[in-house]
C-alpha cells in the first residue's frame, strides 16, 4: 500500500501522478480497513503441526468470559486492553527508556517477548531461508543518501504534516481530517444524508490526497490543533527518514535504512555470480529499518523502528513459472481480489492453485510465496480465520508492479498489514544500476543460437571529418546515439531526398547529414545468449506486527475457583512459546528438589529453554503464572522416579519417568509430536493435590 | 581500554583525570599491542568438542605452504592477503555499497559470513542466555540524548581529530603522531639512541595525551597531513555517535547508541521485580551499536556499525561470589595480570581458580565468566595458544571500576580485544538513577532484623516559624540535608555554646541555629531490610572481532596436485561452519541425482543448512569449491544404496547408508560426534574415483 505522499511542494513542481506511485510500497497502516470477516472456519487441505494447539487454544477460549475481538467496538477495546496488561505486566514488552519518560513509538522486548521474538526469526529462518536454499545477507542500518535517492526515499518518503502555528507541534495532516470525519459521523445527529456521504467519501480516498487538497479540506471544516486549538499551518512534505551524517566531515548525509531490501538490491551482482550465474534465486535479510514517525499511534504496530525480514525473490520476467508451486497450489486460504474489494464483496476462500491459474494472482511464483506465507503464519499461531490476502487496488499500486498482495492479519485495531508479497517488476535493479552505472543484469545462454534483427547504425569517420572537422566526434556520437524510429526515419529520408537535417544536441544545432556520411541497416544477427534485467519478487515482513497479533490471536481468559477471576492464558505453539517448559517441586522438600535440579539439568543439555520455580508458592499459583506467559508444558515434581507432566490448555495430566522427561519435552517443542500424540502413550495422572490450578491465592 | 579522549576543550575547563575515565570502558583498538607470545600448547582441563577438528586444522595447517601468522610481519601480512582474498571473493563480506563506491567502515556479511554470524549468535544465546537462565531484552538502536548524557557519552565518547586546514580532511590526532613515530622508527637510519628512546616513548603513552600535548608534539615534528601536506588544525574533540532528530520538530536530539548496555540498564528496576526482586540476575542483549569513527583502518575490526552482545551481571557488591565458579575453577589459559605487564613479562598459562584465590582477579563472579567466555570462543573454533584474558593497567580503568579483563585474540593485526570483562561497580545504575531520579536499587531482607545506628535530625517546626517566618521551610530543609559529620558537628556546636551559624544555601546567607530548633541524636533501630545499588560485571563481546579472529584462526592452505596450487581451507568447527554439508551425484545420472534428492530432503527436515551441486564438474574441484567456504561434510552419491562421506579436515571418507545420513550429518554437526567418534563405526572408502581431490581442473 502505498502510504508516503508526494505533493507538487516536492522539488519538481512538474510531478505526476504516475511519479507519485514510483516509490516502492512500504508496510503501512490499516487505515483501509475492510467490513469485518465473518466467515465460515475453513478446512485446511494439509494438516498443520499448530492446528491441535489451536484447536484447544479455540476450545477453550469459548469457555473464556472474554472472547477472542468480535464486530462490537466495545468488546474488542476490552479486549486488547486484556492483552496489553498482561504484555506489560509479564515483561513482553517494555515502553523504551521508561524511567526517563519513554520515547513515543520505542519499544523493548522483555525477556518473554525477546525470546518469542528470536523463535519467530528462527523460525522464518527455517521456513524460508533453509527450506528455499535462500542467500542471507546482513548490511548496515547507516546508509548513504545515493543510495536512498535512487530508490526514491530521499524525495518520496515523506507524510503530510501540518504544524501548531503557535506551539510548534506536528500533526499528520491526513490523521486530522480522518479523526475529524469519523468523530462528525459518530457524533453528530445533525448531519445531512449528503454532508455524512461526503465524510464517507473523504474517508475513502483519504490516502490520495494531494497536500492542497487536504489543506483545503482542514481549511474548509475549521480543523484546530486537537490539543491547544491553535490555528494549523498548511500541510506540507516530511521526510520519516532518520537522518545523520556519515564521517567527521559533516559533509556526507546519510539515514537510517527504512527497509532492508536495498542491501540487497546494491549486491544483486555479487549474488547473482555468487549464484553461478542462474536465476531464478532468491536473497533474505533480516534487520532493523527506521522511520521517524509524525505521531506514532497503535501502540506496537507504529514503531518508529522496528524489525524487517525480507526476501527478494529474482526471476526471469519472461519465466514466472515456480518448480515447487505444486507443494502449496492446493492450499485454501481467505483472498480478497481486487474485484471483490471494488465491488463490496467480502473475502473467500480460494485455492492459490485456482487463483493463480485464472489470473487472480499474476503468476506462480507470486502465487508460490503467499502459500508459504500462508504456512508460515499458520504454523507460528495466527488463526487462519482472521488472516487474508488482499490484493492491491489499482491506486495502491506502483504503475512499474505486476501484482501486489498483502497478508492482513485481524486483530483488535483492524485488519493489519503484516506482510507485503509484491511482484515489482526491473524497478529497483533498473534504478540502481541507472544511479550507479553498474549493469545490474542477467544472462540466459541459448541451447541454440538464435537469430535476431538488429538495428545497425554504421557512420563514416572519414565522410564525417571532411564535412563537421572538429565537430566530427559530436556529430558520430548523436548518429549511434540514435533509437531505432530516429535511425529508420533517417534512413527513409536519405534514401528519399539523399540528405536530412540532423539535430546534435551537445553542438546545440542542426547538421546535414547526407547518404555517405552514415550507414543505417537491420540485420539479422545470431545471439548465443539474452540478457535483461531480472524481476523482483519480494516478500517483505513485519516482524512486529506479527507478533502483536500473535500474542491477540493466543491470548484468552478462562475462569478461576475464586469468583469473578480471570485467568490469562497466552496459548503459544511450541514452536513460538518463549519458555518451552517449567518445573516446580511439588513441595519444599529436598529429594523433589534434586529430581528438578536433575531434570532442569537435562532440559539445559537438550537446549531446552525452561524455569524452574522452588518458591512453594501453591501449584495452582505456579500454573496460573506460567500460563500467564504462555508455557506449554509443566513439570511438577511429586515422586523421585516419575513425575507430572501438564498441558497448558487442555490441563491434561500425564505421568512421565524422569529420564524421559527431557525427551518428551523435546519430541513436543521440536514439533515432532503434539500433546494429542503423547498422551496416549503415558498414564493419565489425576491425584487430587497437582489438580487444584484454580486455586490461586493472593 | 579507555580510548574516548576528552581534552579542556570540552564544555567544561575543570575536567580532571579522574573525569576522564568517568566513561564506560568499550571495545578499542589493539594499539596497545603487547609482545607476541610464543608459549607451549596448553593441555585443556576439560576436553572440549572443538578439540579434534582443531588438532586437524592443525595438522593441516603444518603441511600447508602457508604457516598461521608467525612474528615476521611479512608472512602475516602474505597470511592475511590470502584469508581476506578468499573471504571477499567466497562473499563472506562484502564492502557495503560497492556499486556506488563503498563507504568506510561499514560492510555486509554475505551468505556464509551471514551464517557464521547467525551461528555464532545462536551458540552465544545457548552458551550465555539459556545455560545460565539469563533475562535477554532487545531495545531500540535509536536513543535519546538524555540516557547517552546520563551515560557520560554526550560528553566524553570523543577522539580527538585534526583537520587538513586547505582541504577540510580529518585524520585521527593520534594515528598521525603514531605513524609519525613508526616511520621513523623503522626507516631514519639517523636517529640518534636518545631521539629513538623519545618516539618510543610517545607510543607507549599515546593514548594518555592530551589534545594540547598531542598538538603540540605535531608541531613539534612538523607533522603535516598525509595526503596534501598541507598543515593541520590543532586537535579537537569529535563526538563519534552518530546524531540524529527523533520526532518530526527537530527538537529532540537522538543517538544511533554506541552500546547496547544503557538499554540494560534503564530497565533495571522491571528486570529487578521480573526476577523476583532477588540477586543476582543477568540480563543479555544482542544487537546492532554504531561509532561514527573519523577514519576507520583494519579492514572488520574498525568498523562504523558492529554487532554487539553484552551482559550485565547484577550482583550485592557484598557478596561477589558465584554458585557456579567450581565449574570453571580449573581452566587453565592463558593469564597476563597488571604485574606481568608492568614488568615486562608475558602471559603465563594459569588456572582460573587459582587466579581468584591469590586474588589477581577481584572476585568469583569476575572468574566465572573469564571461564565461560574462554569456552565460549575456544569452542567456536578459536585457537586456545593465541587467545589471552589481559588485564586493565589502572590507566586504562575507570576509577569507580573494580577489576577489567580483556579476552584478546592474536590475529595478523595483532592482539585484538575481542571480549571485555568488567566489574563496573555501581556506576551506571548510579548514574541513570541521579539523572532520572528513579531509584535503581535493591534490598535484602534480613533473616533476623538487625540493630543498626542511624542519625535522626528532628527539627522543631515551631521554633523555626518563629524565627524565620517566610524563610522557615527553606530551613528546615537545609537541616534536614545535612550530612553525618554536619550534623555531629552542629550537635557538639549546639552542646557546647548553645547555638551555632549556619549556611542555607537556598538563602544564599548564614542564620543562627540555637538548641531549641534541631534535635540531632544517633539512635540504634532495627532494620529488616538494607537497600543498596547492585554492582554490575559487564562481559561485553565484539561479534565482528570474534568472527574476523575465526576466520584467520581456522583459515589454512594445503597443496593442490598442480605444481604451486594452494588451496583454501576454512576448518570451521561443524557448531559455526555455514553449511554442514554438500551433496554432490558423482556423475550426472538421473539414478544418482534422485538419490541426491532424496538425501537433501531428509537434510531440510532435519534442519541442516547443505547444498546440492549437480554441475559435474570434477568431484576434486568440488571439494576445492566447498572447502574454501568452510563445509565440514561432503557427500558424494556414486551409489543407489550407500554414498561416500567425506571430512574436510583429514580428507578421510567413510561409507553410509543412504537412509542413514542425515542422522549422522546431524550427530556431527550437532556436537553429539566428532569425526573421529563416527569413523569408526562405518566402513572406509578408498575407491580412487572419488579420491582424487587435488586434481582441480580450472
Amino acid at each position: 500500500m502505498r502510504r508516503r505522499h508526494t505533493t507538487s511542494r516536492v522539488a519538481s513542481p512538474t510531478l505526476s501522478q504516475t511519479h507519485l506511485m514510483l516509490l516502492r510500497p512500504l508496510l503501512s497502516s490499516a487505515s483501509r480497513a475492510a467490513p469485518l470477516l465473518a466467515a465460515a472456519k475453513p478446512r485446511s487441505p494439509q494438516p498443520l503441526a499448530a492446528d491441535t494447539a489451536a484447536a484447544f487454544r479455540q476450545l477453550a477460549g469459548m469457555a473464556a468470559a472474554l472472547a477472542p475481538p468480535s464486530t462490537a467496538a466495545g468488546s474488542r477495546e476490552a479486549f486488547r486492553v486484556a492483552v496489553t496488561n498482561t504484555l506489560e505486566r509479564r515483561l513482553f514488552y517494555i515502553p523504551s527508556f521508561k524511567i526517563y519518560g519513554g520515547v513515543a513509538g520505542l519499544y523493548d522486548y522483555g525477556p518473554p517477548g525477546c525470546a518469542v521474538k528470536a523463535n519467530v526469526l528462527a523460525f522464518w529462518r527455517q521456513h524460508f531461508v533453509l527450506e528455499e536454499g535462500m542467500l542471507e545477507v546482513d548490511c548496515p542500518c547507516v546508509t548513504p543518501e545515493v543510495v536512498l535517492k535512487a530508490s526514491g526515499h530521499v524525495d518520496k518518503f515523506t507524510d503530510l504534516m501540518v504544524k501548531d502555528e503557535k506551539t510548534g507541534s506536528c500533526y499528520r495532516a491526513d490523521h486530522l481530517l480522518k479523526d475529524f470525519c469519523k468523530d462528525k459521523l459518530e457524533k453528530d445527529n445533525t448531519l445531512s444524508p449528503e454532508k455524512a456521504a461526503e465524510l464517507n467519501h473523504i474517508l475513502a480516498i483519504l490516502d490520495d490526497l494531494s497536500a492542497e487538497q487536504l489543506g483545503a479540506k482542514i481549511k474548509e471544516y475549521g480543523i484546530v490543533a486537537p490539543d491547544t486549538k491553535n490555528p494549523l499551518s498548511d500541510p506540507y512534505p516530511f521526510n520519516l527518514m532518520f537522518q545523520t551524517s556519515i564521517g567527521p566531515s559533516g559533509l556526507s548525509a546519510g539515514y537510517m535504512r527504512p527497509e532492508t531490501a536495498q542491501g540487497i538490491f546494491v549486491n544483486f551482482k555479487d549474488l547473482y555470480y555468487y549464484n553461478g550465474n542462474k536465476l531464478p534465486f532468491a536473497a533474505a535479510q533480516i534487520g532493523q529499518a527506521f522511520r521517524n514517525e509524525i505521531s506514532p499511534r497503535q501502540g506496537l504496530l507504529r514503531v518508529r523502528e522496528f524489525t524487517l525480514a525480507e526476501i527478494e525473490h529474482f526471476v526471469d520476467p519472461e519465466d514466472k513459472s515456480h518448480p515447487k508451486f505444486g507443494d502449496v497450489s492446493d492450499l485454501e486460504f481467505l483472498m480478497f481480489p481486487r474485484e471483490q474489494q471494488l465491488t463490496g464483496q467480502s473475502a473467500t476462500k480460494l485455492k492459490i492453485g485456482q487463483a493463480v491459474s485464472e489470473g487472480t494472482v499474476n503468476n506462480e511464483t507470486l502465487g508460490y510465496f503467499i502459500g508459504r506465507v500462508y504456512l508460515f503464519l499458520t504454523q507460528l499461531g495466527i488463526d487462519k480465520d482472521r488472516l487474508r490476502f488482499r490484493q492491491h487496488l489499482p491506486n495502491e499500486m506502483a504503475h512499474y508492479a505486476a501484482d501486489c498482495w498483502d497478508a492482513e492479519i485481524e486483530c483488535s485495531f483492524g485488519w493489519i498489514e503484516c506482510v507485503g508479497i509484491a511482484d515489482r517488476s526491473a524497478y529497483d535493479l533498473r534504478a540502481h544500476s541507472d544511479k550507479s552505472s553498474v549493469p545490474l543484469e542477467a544472462h540466459e545462454k541459448f541451447a541454440e543460437p538464435r537469430e535476431v534483427e538488429k538495428l545497425v547504425i554504421t557512420p563514416s569517420k572519414k565522410e564525417l571529418g571532411l564535412a563537421f572537422k572538429g565537430n566530427q566526434k559530436m556529430v558520430l556520437e548523436a548518429l549511434e546515439a540514435m533509437n531505432e524510429t530516429e535511425a529508420l526515419d533517417m534512413k527513409a529520408a536519405l534514401e528519399s531526398k539523399g540528405e536530412v537535417e540532423f539535430k546534435v544536441c551537445t553542438l546545440g544545432k542542426d547538421v546535414t547529414i547526407n547518404k555517405n556520411m552514415v550507414t543505417i541497416n537491420i540485420e539479422k544477427k545470431k545471439e548465443h545468449q539474452r540478457k535483461f534485467t531480472p524481476s523482483v519478487i519480494e516478500p517483505s515482513f513485519g516482524i512486529g506486527r506479527i507478533i502483536y497479533c500473535l500474542f491477540e490471536h493466543c491470548f484468552y481468559q478462562r475462569s478461576g475457583k475464586a469468583e469473578d477471576e480471570q485467568l490469562n492464558v497466552f496459548g503459544f505453539p511450541p514452536l513460538v512459546a518463549p519458555i518451552k517448559c517449567t518445573v516446580f517441586p511439588l513441595v519444599k522438600i529436598e529429594k523433589f528438589e534434586v529430581v528438578a535440579k536433575k531434570i532442569s539439568k537435562a532440559l539445559t543439555a537438550a537446549g531446552i529453554s525452561h524455569i524452574i520455580d522452588m518458591t512453594g508458592t501453591t501449584i495452582g499459583k505456579r500454573y496460573a503464572r506460567t500460563d500467564e506467559i504462555g508455557v506449554p508444558l509443566a513439570i511438577t515434581v511429586d515422586n523421585t522416579t516419575s513425575v507430572t507432566m501438564r498441558d497448558r490448555d487442555s490441563k491434561d495430566q500425564i505421568r512421565v519417568e524422569v529420564d524421559e522427561v527431557a525427551s518428551v519435552v523435546k519430541e513436543v517443542t521440536d514439533g515432532q509430536s503434539t500433546w494429542a500424540d503423547i498422551m496416549w502413550r503415558y498414564p493419565a495422572h489425576t491425584a487430587s493435590a497437582v489438580d487444584d490450578e484454580e486455586t490461586v491465592e493472593t
